[in-house]
């Protein structure tokens, strides 16, 4: 028997509880994963409790936003508790996180005081920050220990998921990062000072998380600590972490650019998708009524010529379309840091002139088809006249506006796409009726 | 003198060569790649040349790869050489791809053999697989070794960046992993066998690097061994290598989406952006004037009711802006492999609704708007009903379209775009316009 959706909310309907675990046990987490988010209402939290401890706190953090927060709602005080003791404190922290106030309080009261201490610290950062991404399980040597000891303190620590271990000074500040393979090579009277590698990469526990993955994949990190304002240090990130920060942030940048609520997933149900959808198409629809409202200054130039009703929204969509091309060049590069003062005079050259060069090529493409399909040389005139100019404007403020967004703190993904598309609608219809308002008013098309 | 790229191209025109250097010195390796970015021309290579071999190692693989050609081809045969001395073997292999043939030929002569060796076994394999990705570096541990003999092999190694070891059986079999910590832990006279972990997971070499990352992901993973055909370890994936890969599959679905060259950066010279974004532009125009040749059929229409020229856009937009809202959350869905068979009829039966739910909302406001605005009725009757039948095609080939794509082993995120918007657009004026023409018979609008 294979394992798919149906097959298993069939059985749990038909109260076949043991089948379903057994079936359940040949599934890889990904598939439990997958399988969960997939699962309609209640069925959620029935699958859920079938699974073993150590499954069901990997996949929780593994679903969907919304799937996570169904099952949770269904859980004891007393499930919830035993997931948080199976995982690691960065990832019990991330479960807390989606949970409401009064019950996290209530739940850190069964945990014991040390993991109490180190969830509450971790509970207090902000979860796009170095603090609210690190785990506290760390091994702190001091900087005149030998080898020798230095593997007899990380035995006794025991922390799990250990790459490297962190050299500190007397007062516990940073000085060095050691890791495990140079320990290994060592001879045990070595002190740790000769072998660590003292070019050390730290984060603030306010460092935003985006910052966090550029410092990884420049120095190819593996762990880093994450230090306090006094330079001590309270934390590690390790590389997992990293790779979902660097997939979400990728991924929002989509999500942004689509308009589409950060969190949906392909399973999330209606009610949940319209509430991510549906403030964008509004804004959308107010945005293409202004586009109407230029046409509609021109009614009477299209009464007299109606072939420019064909053509009106091909000037206006190809803007939409090179517009949305230099957004998304301007926007990864404003995300990858590589956007500076000296650098920006070049880029905005570039994509003007680029705006200017697309204008001219599809403006005489489109010219030269008009013409021939419709026989009216003027026509061909007035859309090589309106491309021009829009895809002029379509480079303009498919660079500035991203630019001038994140100068304002306004996330350029958020915003850019709706602007960018005001502009190449309002300005592709108005130039293009214009013009040819202009030449019907001295001669004939 | 802060470091800036006016301020060091000014430099070398002036021929100060020393100043130049002493101030990249200032330069952290990012921000080094930024300015060889940056940089026109010639000076990319003169800038270059003017890094220490370390610093150069690393920073022209973090270049654009118009840079990174640029800068090859100004460097000798030996200088290259010394570069791909540098690196580990999978960062050689990356270069080396970047050059001829021939070249590439020319340059392995220069190295040892067993460099050589490695490198060319490398060059075998595809860019976007395992083995494309993998490093040869890696410890292999006989399964009946004792952690003392383990160590005393890994420090006679000596291979960098190691966080784990490998251990198989005689016939170089995969049967575990070896974290460094448990080799740490464990004291010296223990079997290896004994404190491994014995749920490996492998990468085969011709496995696609999306699957590798992901496999990653799910398992925490920070190093990977690959295995041939025969089940014998070729090559390491490291933590490091799996970042880069998540970036750029997330960046590369933004990019298609936006009809962009893969690799544009922003720095790019205009020739580069415009053969990476002109194709898209021409079959961008060209659906755009399938639209037009929709509108031109109601031509006559029109010329009886202008109004219908002010309106037309919005309900072709409109159908755009839910489409690719259906298109990002369902490419998504497929890049992270959620979507499977029976999961796939509740999907759709999801957007179908919320298709229709769209319609049903946004044609309300629309057509009271338009009623309102223009006083009359009839007209806000014909945008609702286009706008309901808009929204649910955008909805349903939103959702069809990547998954009929992708069983044609046709990338998704490539082609649905402009395919859902031509739909959306041609659909959308044709029931605009249909509609319109029908009631115009029958009475006057």
């Amino acid at each position: 028997m294979t394992i798919d959706i149906v097959t298993l909310e069939n059985l749990l309907s038909e109260r076949k509880v043991k089948e379903a675990k057994s079936l359940l046990k040949s599934a890889d987490k990904a598939l439990i994963a997958v399988l969960l988010d997939q699962a309609r209402g209640e069925y959620k939290s029935k699958i859920f409790l079938l699974l073993d401890d150590d499954v069901a706190s990997d996949v929780i953090l593994d679903v969907s936003d919304y799937t996570r927060q169904e099952i949770l709602s269904h859980l004891t005080k007393g499930k919830i508790t035993k997931l948080v003791e199976e995982m690691e404190s960065d990832e019990s922290t991330d479960l807390l996180t989606s949970l409401p106030r009064r019950l996290v309080k209530q739940i850190l009261k069964y945990l014991t005081k040390k993991e109490r201490t180190s969830i509450e610290k971790l509970l207090t950062y902000g979860e796009d920050t170095a603090g609210g991404l690190m785990k506290v399980e760390k091994v702190l040597i001091r900087e005149d220990t030998l080898v020798g000891e230095a593997i007899e303190q990380i035995r006794k620590q025991n922390v799990e998921n250990l790459h490297n271990v962190f050299v500190v000074d007397k007062k516990g500040r940073i000085k060095g990062v050691l890791p495990l393979r140079n320990l290994i090579i060592a001879k045990n009277n070595t002190k740790v000072s000769k072998i660590m590698d003292r070019k050390v990469v730290t984060a603030n526990v306010s460092m935003d998380v985006e910052q966090v993955a550029r410092l990884f994949k420049q120095y190819d990190l593996y762990s880093m600590p994450v230090v306090d304002s006094t330079n001590r240090i309270v934390g590690r990130i390790t590389a997992d972490d990293v790779m979902d920060v660097i997939e979400d942030e990728a991924e929002e940048d989509l999500y942004k650019l689509s308009g589409i609520g950060a969190d949906e997933r392909v399973y999330d149900p209606i009610q949940k998708a319209i509430r991510g959808r549906m403030p964008w198409l509004v804004v959308n629809l107010f945005t293409a009524l202004l586009a109407a409202l230029t046409v509609s200054l021109f009614e009477g130039t299209i009464q007299k010529l109606v072939l420019l009703a064909v053509f009106m929204p091909v000037v206006a969509g190809m803007g939409g379309n090179a517009g949305t091309q230099t957004l998304t060049v301007i926007i990864r590069g404003i995300a990858l840091g590589h956007l500076n003062k000296k650098g920006m005079k070049r880029v905005i050259l570039k994509e003007l002139s680029l705006g200017l060069l697309n204008g001219i090529l599809i403006g005489a493409i489109t010219s030269i088809i008009a013409y021939l399909w419709k026989g009216k040389p003027l026509i061909g005139f007035v859309i090589f006249l309106a491309m021009v100019i829009n895809l002029l404007v379509a480079g303009t403020v498919g660079t500035l506006i991203p630019i001038i967004l994140k100068k304002l703190n306004i996330d350029p993904a958020v915003a850019s796409s709706v602007i960018v598309t005001t502009f190449t609608d309002v300005i592709g219809f108005a130039s293009f009726l214009g013009i040819a308002t202009i030449l019907l008013s001295a001669t004939t098309i």
